[in-house]
């Protein structure tokens, strides 16, 4: 994963002596040669990282910030946003951020309940898109959903919002995700809570057979953003 | 998740005292009343369970053995398989499994290499498909694949064989699940063998944005299973 930080995100650079002679060293080249880099014992890379056997590679990469709503919807093409309330499993936020990514999610909103983006977990379980994939913090989504669905941060157009919820009466894949829209995903124990649900347009359930009672969070979020994905793909036809 | 379990194939079940006096014995009355139980201490549980803090239920459930291919296709319904190629995660195969369920897919085969579905984490990550996906194991999946792809065994209906692979050229959304069809997925780190491969009708792959190289296999998985669900939703209107 080191090898896909942009070099103009490093700040520094420390590799063990091993890493710089075993073939990971090569896919990092870009970023040893344009930041240069410390070289230190495998001992002090031990005492540097929180992992229990260390790639040999660490960098200190700045966090991205992304500031206000407006900057986020500045990103290019229709929004696609995800918004996220109190997402609790690390790992479910890094499937959520890597599946964003490769589905077209133009940006994730979430709340300061929802587990830390930068922890190491969810850092390492997006697979390089958190560096990648913009994303927001917010101390109240309420707010912040109100004033994308009225449309003036998109310059007059109001953003569709979609609840994710097992009460949703709409088939996922029945509503369209072609122009500026939102899809809200609740905690992976209690869903969205009401007052976040009645700012939607539209309550959207994925419907499922046999006697399964609720997909992970991740997984929903997923397949809502690969329909979305399909759908703006054939757009394009 | 015991309350899941069909009674008639539960064959023994011990509780402790302090879960017959939880609110979460009422979920499992029918099981309790149909089967029977054993009341053990809190230490005699922790001596049978494989988790540090056990829910106070143990159920023994006889595993369930489909019978060759031709038994698993008879599940009503026109085919709609996952063929799974040593997935070695027990996350993995266990989200697969929930996944397919929720998806309408009507069985599953795998190989022998894959995780054991029957150890412990595959079972808890399946949040009860286990006890209902129809799955098959087979030591070889090229004759079984060759099989399905011949329709010898669905009274001369061929399967339509799709590869999920990186270097798949049809949108996977753009090829149709309507009919009697498989999916193969492969191992986690090297994809699908090169001789199953080329038993496909066809190559699809999910389109990504961004830099992400590839889905995780559960994640890729899922995406499949519930775009040939929507699309057999739609046959319905």
């Amino acid at each position: 994963m080191a090898g896909e930080i942009p070099s103009d995100e490093a700040e520094e650079i420390y590799v063990t002596r091993e890493f710089l002679n075993s073939p990971h060293a090569a896919g990092c080249e870009c970023l040893l040669k344009a930041r240069g880099f410390t070289v230190v014992t495998d001992t002090e890379m031990k005492q540097m990282s929180d992992t229990v056997t260390p790639q040999g590679i660490l960098a200190v990469v700045r966090q991205r910030r992304i500031h206000g709503l407006k900057a986020l919807l500045e990103y290019p093409g229709p929004p696609l946003l995800m918004i996220l309330e109190t997402i609790q499993d690390p790992g479910n936020l890094g499937t959520i951020l890597r599946a964003s990514e490769a589905a077209g999610v133009t940006g994730v909103i979430m709340d300061r309940e929802s587990v830390d983006v930068y922890s190491p977990k969810v850092v390492r379980s997006t697979m390089g898109a958190v560096l990648r994939v913009p994303f927001l913090c917010v101390d109240d989504l309420l707010p912040a959903v109100t004033a994308l669905r009225e449309g003036g941060m998109t310059g007059g157009i109001p953003l569709r919002i979609y609840a994710a919820h097992l009460d949703g009466a709409c088939d996922y894949a029945k509503v369209s995700y072609r122009g500026p829209c939102a899809v809200m995903i609740g905690n992976e124990s209690r869903g969205l809570t009401d007052s976040l649900t009645d700012l939607a347009d539209e309550k959207i359930l994925i419907p499922m057979c046999g006697q399964t009672e609720s997909l992970n969070a991740a997984m929903a979020a997923a397949i809502i953003a690969f329909e979305a994905a399909r759908q703006r793909r054939e757009n394009d036809f």
